[in-house]
């Protein structure tokens, strides 16, 4: 094999191949990436046995074939290089050696053989669909704060996908939660995805499919099977297994009853838990919110260290009411509302508390109360 | 004790004051930061022992007096209130409590009775001079990157600033060496430093310094005992005991008879070998230097890894020579060049190496060969 390829491009498909491996491995061909050069294109493709990433780029390909080579330390001489320069890959097959140069820079690394490199096996997805790297990013980003990180309780360790009865008919929805705090985020349902079977998206496929959905106008082509989902653009296919478990029965969780509604300023609520938080001690952090007509006082305290009170303004009609909560699970709810007020639906203070932003059905959150 | 104050100026005093605070503390006052009203101004003082930190802050003083309360909380909370709040500090003795007030916010924090809080004993400096802010920035920033952290040999945790002959008289030096890497950095002798003992300034006295000597305009006061070092500007007074050791005789590990030298653009250089480094593996990280006529070979040889070359061209006129390094002391010299050019003296390839920046030799940096 023999190439050149742009310092730019190969360092873009070289990223997210090495972002997948393993930093700590004990089969070494699992830390090494799989170069493959046909045509006028070069594809490198990672695994870590539960995701493969496959990064195509188009290169100027002198002799076609293929090699694997250390994916961290071929990413870091490519970071390394200057901008703007052409790099030429050369395997000597018989030597075990991959060439790279640019410019008077010159490295020779160490090779395994393709034959070893544990390519993924192809399989059938029942569903295919299209879905807006914009839709897809909102589903999953507001979602993977509740995934939890439990490992005895495997099948919450991921965003459940599925088709599930929305607001407005059937809706694409994403589900995490850790028993404390859950997410349940819909978007419109995509053509062609009505039959998808619910599949548990295991956090690290999370992680390195938000690098897929950086452009708004991009459409990523989305696969699903029973035991695997492939998210894929023009340049990069991502394909992972999904938890092989049940996700549990979320919408019992999700109260249907509660009526005390609490309308407030988000970036204010979350500044306001932000600081009343401090003089708790690490770990219990429990923050009390006492409602009263149209305030709410916030307040934390904690033998040792102090105590703290904040007072805010709110829309709140209805009789009064004390509830605590983790301060890092209010903090995180409260970051997810990207328009000004978040809307709290309360029943009693040992009933989980629901919150939505502003009236949107679309993505609603469940919170646990602690006792204070 | 009650006053008054802008939160940026108390976020400026604490700040300081909170970072030579330890986390991880046996005797609870230190983890506390004493605070002094009086007049129109409020002082805020934090100790390790070792180091003492006194900050001034003008404040509307309503009731004179003092307490002491927990600085990393004292910290998070001003930090964590609206850019502009007036803050309301009010320690009741009896109840043993700091209320902190801003807007609705309102913080209950435990006190400890000043009278535990041990300040340090005032000095008589023998040494008493002012420096330029961006002088002494210099000197400390340019040697202690080769400060010793090896604990056993704990004279040489510091910078050993002192008064010494350089180019042009007498001048005002700090000197850091681990052993395998020294620098030397001269200052112009400030008027009435000539007669100060010399001292080894702590490594954390180093870093705690640094935050005082941002503003190039300021003058800071400095004095110098056997035993004691402090750098004081209108607002901040920094106190350090120095340590108790003999710094070694540093002036005969810097090579006078290197004749050999080679110019290079020093930040090529330092990018060459970051380069090569990159397939070394993390325990040797050697780079061999091959000197030929007006030519720089960089390489690495790892074994297990790979190899990498890369050619530079430099000014050099002498014999072929061979020489290793560690490669991080290359790079972390390399980086202390602020001018075009890096000039290195070598004499053979078991000899230290002397570096320093173009012809000035009022900064010169030594690095010890290792065999590759």
């Amino acid at each position: 094999m023999k190439i050149s390829i742009e310092r730019g491009a190969l360092l873009k498909a070289v990223s997210q191949a090495q972002s997948v491996v393993e930093r700590r491995n004990t089969i070494p061909i699992l830390a090494n990436v799989l170069i493959e050069a046909e045509g006028d294109q070069v594809q490198f493709r990672a695994t870590d046995l539960d995701i493969e990433v496959l990064d195509k780029a188009p290169a100027q390909v002198e002799r076609a074939g293929s090699t694997t080579v250390a994916a961290t330390t071929l990413h870091e001489i490519v970071r390394k290089l200057p901008d703007g320069a052409l790099v030429t890959l050369n395997a000597d097959s018989a030597a075990g050696r991959l060439t790279v140069e640019a410019g008077r820079s010159n490295f020779s690394l160490a090779t395994l053989p393709k034959e070893d490199f544990p390519v993924m096996a192809s399989s059938e997805y029942e569903t295919n669909f299209t879905a807006n790297a914009a839709v897809l990013r909102r589903l999953f980003d507001k979602s993977k704060f509740a995934i939890s990180t439990e490992e005895t309780r495997y099948y919450l360790n991921g965003v459940y996908m599925h088709v599930a009865d929305g607001e407005n008919g059937k809706a694409l929805r994403c589900v995490a939660t850790d028993g404390h705090r859950l997410a349940r985020i819909d978007a419109e349902l995509p053509e062609g995805a009505a039959d998808m079977a619910g599949v548990i998206v295991p956090r690290k496929t999370v992680g390195e499919l938000r690098k897929l959905l950086d452009d708004d106008e991009m459409d990523i082509a989305v696969s699903v099977s029973e035991t695997k989902v492939r998210f894929a653009t023009p340049d990069i296919t991502l394909t992972s297994k999904v938890i092989d478990g049940t996700f549990p029965d979320y919408t019992r969780v999700i109260p249907q009853a509660n009526t005390r509604r609490m309308e407030v300023d988000a970036s204010e609520f979350a500044h306001a838990v932000d600081r009343v938080a401090t003089v708790s001690s690490e770990r219990s952090r429990a923050v009390k919110l006492q409602l009263e007509e149209d305030r709410l006082i916030l307040s934390v305290n904690a033998p040792d260290s102090g105590a703290a009170e904040e007072e805010l303004a709110v829309a709140y009609g209805d009789e009064r009411l004390e509830i605590g909560f983790n301060a890092k699970y209010l903090l995180e709810i409260a970051s997810q509302v990207d328009r000004e007020n978040a809307v709290f639906l309360f029943n009693s203070s040992g009933d989980p508390t629901l919150m939505r932003e502003g009236n949107d059905q679309s993505a609603v959150y469940v919170v646990m109360p602690m006792r204070v």
